[in-house]
């Protein structure tokens, strides 16, 4: 840029239409703020066009498709049941296109100015913006930087998106593979495992740790789900290389070469910071590569702000809303905070997984005497009448304050269920907070009642033995 | 009696073997009484054998139907679909069986000694109880009267289990009823109306009241969804005869006369105290009929108590099982309280209701000065995905002190969420303890803080001028 070329006035800019970006501009336009959104590729980001979304609309096709399986018991006959992968694409498609829609709509209406474009820093207060040929310079009062995150790819394996995939590209796959070894332990790569399983793929899941990232009853008991869904699982494994040919992936581990027909790597994201021009300014980096911001999503520099995937932390879409809000908010003058004391994690797979606060282990590590309380849903009388029995309710509790510590989950309902472990970590719950209150009947909340009853040996609908088995942990 | 006939001693006699009162046996059990647990049918009550379960089969099978009608849009296809009622009765007596089982199982690990016959109170203090010839007496320390209730279907209709059903028949017909009337506007009415508009029956619901009994906004959302599935509704309307011949059913309303294949009476129920010897032994009742109780389930007689249906107060399988709970812990010596403030209800309808707390009309009815939050699940991403969209989520939060009132849901996951609504009442919880936390992405729960952020103007997925427009009610 010339020194004295014009620049655009703007009040605030936000550089990334992702979750994070766009529920700030619209939180920024709330409170009055003037907003500029620019994004380079799709409104809605990794999460909406490339995450999330795309991943869900194959868990809840996977979902119905095992449903419909195992519909012969309620009296549903059906002569042969298909599989169309294309129309599932297309279904995916219209979903994305529609919901992109409606953040445009959002933006219009909340009159947020949208520019298409490449975004990099000149200056702590000026910004160029290039689309193709076009090229402009913003000068803004403040900036919230929300570009995100791309897949890490560990080296030695190059993403084709045609045989070897990464998480934009495996909802992309023109047909269902033969053999899918799926590479990584976080929550897309436990999806796309199990939903691949029952399109028709044979499934093996290589994870480099020894274990997956939940309470390690979770853990457990993803290990029975999977086995039982005839998905193999490799611990204690790496993949050091991987090449695709025409017909077949060969993926070569410490001591033996797999084949299989397809690849799938998700082992995690990288913040997507590069040409941003952060650099040039002076934005602080931390020592893991990500912006530094502090609990206002403030960098190092007082007017520009980080929210999202390039900020530390899990590369979650609650996490970048979250953080988005806030920064416009403290741009407002408000001045809110981003806690993720007790951020709820989960995983859309048969059955659901929902986590959130101390898992088992951790609590140990961290110094507390605890009381671990669990449901099986085996025992519960909604689970016999579908049918869905896998998985179990699982509370901690600080055995001195009688305090709510996690809740860990496995099992149909678990994601809706795991606000209710949000709030009580929140609000500081005790035991008796959840011995008091009534639960519906039949639901599967009356697990979550027993799960805190069994710590208590009063659990009605688990065996006397058993229930001081679990007492005793 | 003949004075001197030789009665068995017991420590503790249980009354009726339904939720109510087998949770009432193995919870004194687990306390350290000897119990005796008499049931002069089935383990499990009406709510197992007649009631909740069964009904619960049928929505689940009418659930299963519908989601796989609307498979195609995820790929899924298949030539021909047929329901076949008599498999769905088979894995109804199969569940019905399993959890029957299960409670015998958990009573005889629990050391609860189960009694076949029916009881009779001889004094304050003995029990007759009768099986065909068998005729033993017993005197008691404590008794827990537990017997439920049985259908109060009004005057002029007679129930033939065949063409006129109650709700212990309804799930036993042996044919789908072209033409279906339901009678009531409780969950079983309001589900069976759901499941058989499902099955292929073309239903009408008629309701003597002006409306449903939830928050108003549920209320239109039913009309809105069952109308949308064809299932015409008669307000206003009272039944004043009904008369089944061969091939059909002649119901009369005040000036017309209605004809169906079968009609569903759904209309409450009534306690189940005749037989009893209660008013021999002069056990005090309320005006309704209903057996007078203390919050610790105490009768006037000290060494009586009874929970369950034969006490005032909406008759659900939630609420005896916490009375029987609270009596055996009383009679234990542990004072505990049944308090049913914050009870929720729910219709395992498509989608589901779900309600605690006050309504809108009863917040204003109370005096409240209130501001009202709701969101549309059609503006929800993960019902995009699924394309379950019907529903919303709304909440009263009182206008002075911030506190939460109330939480009402029609939609999926309203069940599972609902248990967030009831911890927020039981823990006081403020507005701000729900814009506070964060939510999984994406989810319904993800609308229970739009919900809330509605009120103060700040929901991302709400358009402007709607969201004026909610904050105005």
């Amino acid at each position: 840029m010339v020194v004295g070329e014009l620049a655009h006035e703007r009040e605030l800019i936000i550089i990334g239409g992702g979750p994070g970006g766009y529920q700030a501009a619209i939180r920024a336009a709330q409170l009055g703020q003037s907003v500029t959104l620019i994004e380079r590729a799709e409104l809605g980001g990794v999460c909406l066009n490339r995450g999330c979304i795309p991943t869900k609309v194959f868990t809840e096709g996977a979902n119905r498709l095992a449903s419909i399986r195992k519909a012969g018991q309620f009296g549903i006959e059906s002569d042969s049941i298909h599989f169309n992968l294309h129309t599932l694409q297309t279904h995916k498609e219209k979903t994305i296109h529609q919901l992109r829609e409606g953040i445009a709509a959002l933006c219009k209406a909340n009159k947020v100015e949208l520019l298409s474009g490449s975004a990099f820093f000149l200056a702590e207060d000026r910004i160029g913006v290039e689309n193709g040929d076009q090229y402009a310079v913003y000068r803004f009062k403040h900036a919230i930087i929300a570009t995100g995150s791309i897949p890490f790819i560990p080296k030695g394996i190059e993403i084709d998106h045609k045989r070897i995939v990464d998480t934009w590209s495996i909802t992309k796959l023109e047909t269902i593979p033969e053999t899918l070894i799926v590479y990584g332990y976080d929550y897309i790569a436990l999806e796309m495992a199990m939903a691949f399983s029952v399109f028709g793929s044979r499934v093996t899941l290589i994870i480099e740790k020894n274990d997956f990232p939940f309470d390690h009853s979770i853990n457990r008991e993803i290990k029975r789900v999977f086995k039982k869904n005839g998905i193999k699982i490799l611990r204690n494994t790496a993949i050091s290389a991987a090449f695709a040919d025409r017909n077949r992936v060969s993926i070569n581990l410490e001591n033996e070469v797999l084949t299989c027909t397809h690849l799938f790597v998700s082992t995690g994201q990288k913040p997507n910071t590069d040409n941003l021009g952060i650099n040039r300014i002076g934005i602080e980096m931390t020592s893991s590569g990500f912006i530094q911001v502090n609990k206002q999503c403030l960098t190092s520099i007082p007017s520009i702000f980080a929210v999202g995937d390039v900020t530390e932390g899990p590369a979650l879409a609650v996490k970048a809303i979250r953080q988005g809000k806030v920064a416009s908010e403290a741009i407002a003058g408000i001045s809110s905070e981003a806690d993720f004391s007790f951020l709820p994690t989960i995983a859309h797979t048969l059955p659901p997984i929902a986590s959130v606060g101390l898992t088992e282990q951790e609590a140990y590590e961290q110094g507390y005497q605890i009381n671990v309380g669990q449901f099986p849903l085996s025992s519960s009388g909604i689970a016999a009448i579908s049918g869905e029995r896998d998985g179990f309710i699982k509370v901690i509790i600080d055995k001195e304050s009688q305090l709510f510590l996690g809740l860990h989950m496995m099992g149909y309902g678990a994601v809706e269920l795991i606000t209710s472990g949000v709030f009580s970590l929140e609000m500081a719950a005790r035991d008796e907070d959840w011995l008091f209150p009534t639960y519906p009947h039949p639901s599967i909340n009356e697990g979550m009642l027993e799960a805190v009853e069994s710590i208590k040996k009063q659990a009605i609908h688990i065996l006397p033995p058993l229930r001081n088995e679990i007492y005793k942990v």
